[in-house]
């Protein structure tokens, strides 16, 4: 491919994805624009799930749910369709992984409900503009992530604890990087827990259960944010006859800048 | 009575509503508590519903969502009885009132969700902490709310335009009722509009559609904000088969601090 990917717009981007053209992690790519998680489930399982994003916000900020058997949005992006626009998808069955897709058209359901869900992409962003480093970054790994004692709050049959993602802070920094984050809520907001990871049940800091581990240097603090990981291990949990998901790393571009998402 | 409502607690008031010795309007009660809108469909009514908030959060936002057929909540109250715990109630058939009540529990049914709701009665209790006079409360007037051309995006049935409320500010107290408010996104957040009704399709200040008008003074700019009665508006218009409200002004009064509002 001759295409510079780096410097496509996200609509670009996306018609290069449903025809194929690309189907690899979208990290680094639309700088600036708001990077989405994925969850599809049939509008049976639809109330509950909206219920269970209501209760539970910070792991699981809903950006757009799209409209009953609709592969398109409103405001997150206009030329798009949902069933391909993604590069990778996952299709669990009855909470267990089936297989990893670049396209759901063939098995398009007409009750399907798309849920649009914010990505901690956006506050990284954020985060380096205001001068902060972002160790997972800078060590090109995927960021750590655990699983947590922290419970959810349930809504009908979806339940679990909350998955953290980690990310060092020297000590100075963290008034700062708590404003940037708590600054945008729709994207996670800021971090639920400082300094103690045995306080939410994290026992081994170099063994993340997602995700890599990264170095903690000296006058640094782990500090940890709800993740986007939680509502896919809420599903997971709760074993739905059939969900889809994008595959990690794999995330809708949208047309709007991250900016917006602190209004 | 020989209680002094005003400094009761918010399950003491609450004890005396639900026995019917106490049925008027909320305002100034139980200072620095969140007090809260109400709005009960049945089930088969509220996945559109609670969609329909999810997509204009400015007007409608959801504090709790009841479980289906529960008349407790989990985070804004702890000893509540949701049948009988706002001093009145109103009943909608066809999106006509059919009457006025102190008590639903004789209406009760198995499959109501109840709809908790931010009410700017939190936000203003701010505003005044932060020196800036709340006309609507100087001149111990309902604030003045207004129809507008500003259109709610849709969520299956649910559709109208927005209601807003209006408060004249000092012009150079704007950036600070601007902050004050902007802070508090659970309770319509930031002014939607400054200085220019017709904008928004309003063409007589001193004719509000509801409450009642209120002096605007050299040197101020009407405010106007997202509003509670917005929720109310768009469901009569929607004409749902039965639909319970609070009555205006007749509020839940909640364990939660008007503060904790703000993260």
């Amino acid at each position: 491919m001759t295409t510079n990917l780096a410097t496509l717009s996200p609509v670009e981007l996306r018609h290069l994805i449903r025809t194929g053209e690309f189907a690899g992690p979208t990290s680094g790519l639309a700088a600036g624009y708001t990077q989405a998680n994925l969850v599809i489930l049939p509008k049976s399982w639809a109330y509950d799930f909206l219920l269970f994003t209501q209760r539970n916000p910070r792991p699981c900020p809903v950006l757009e749910v799209s409209d009953t058997g609709s592969r398109k949005l409103h405001d997150f992006a206009q030329d798009i369709d949902l069933a391909n626009d993604f590069p990778k998808y996952r299709i669990y069955r009855d909470g267990i992984l089936e297989k990893e897709v670049t396209s759901v058209a063939d098995i398009w359901q007409d009750d399907f409900v798309s849920f649009i869900i914010g990505c901690s992409f956006s506050f990284e962003s954020e985060l380096l503009a205001a001068g902060i480093e972002v160790r997972n970054i800078t060590e090109k790994v995927n960021v750590p992530m655990y699983n947590t004692t922290i419970p959810l709050k349930s809504a009908g049959p979806f339940h679990g604890n909350m998955v953290v993602s980690m990310r060092p802070i020297s000590e100075s920094q963290i008034p700062v990087a708590v404003q940037v984050t708590g600054a945008m809520p729709k994207v996670h907001g800021a971090p639920i827990q400082i300094g103690d990871p045995q306080a939410i049940g994290i026992n081994h800091l170099d063994q993340p259960d997602y995700g890599d581990p990264v170095t903690i240097k000296t006058g640094e603090q782990p500090v940890f944010w709800p993740c986007g990981v939680t509502p896919q291990n809420a599903i997971m949990q709760t074993k739905p006859p059939l969900v889809i998901t994008h595959a990690p790393g794999h995330m809708l571009v949208t047309d709007v800048v991250n900016a917006t998402l602190k209004y």
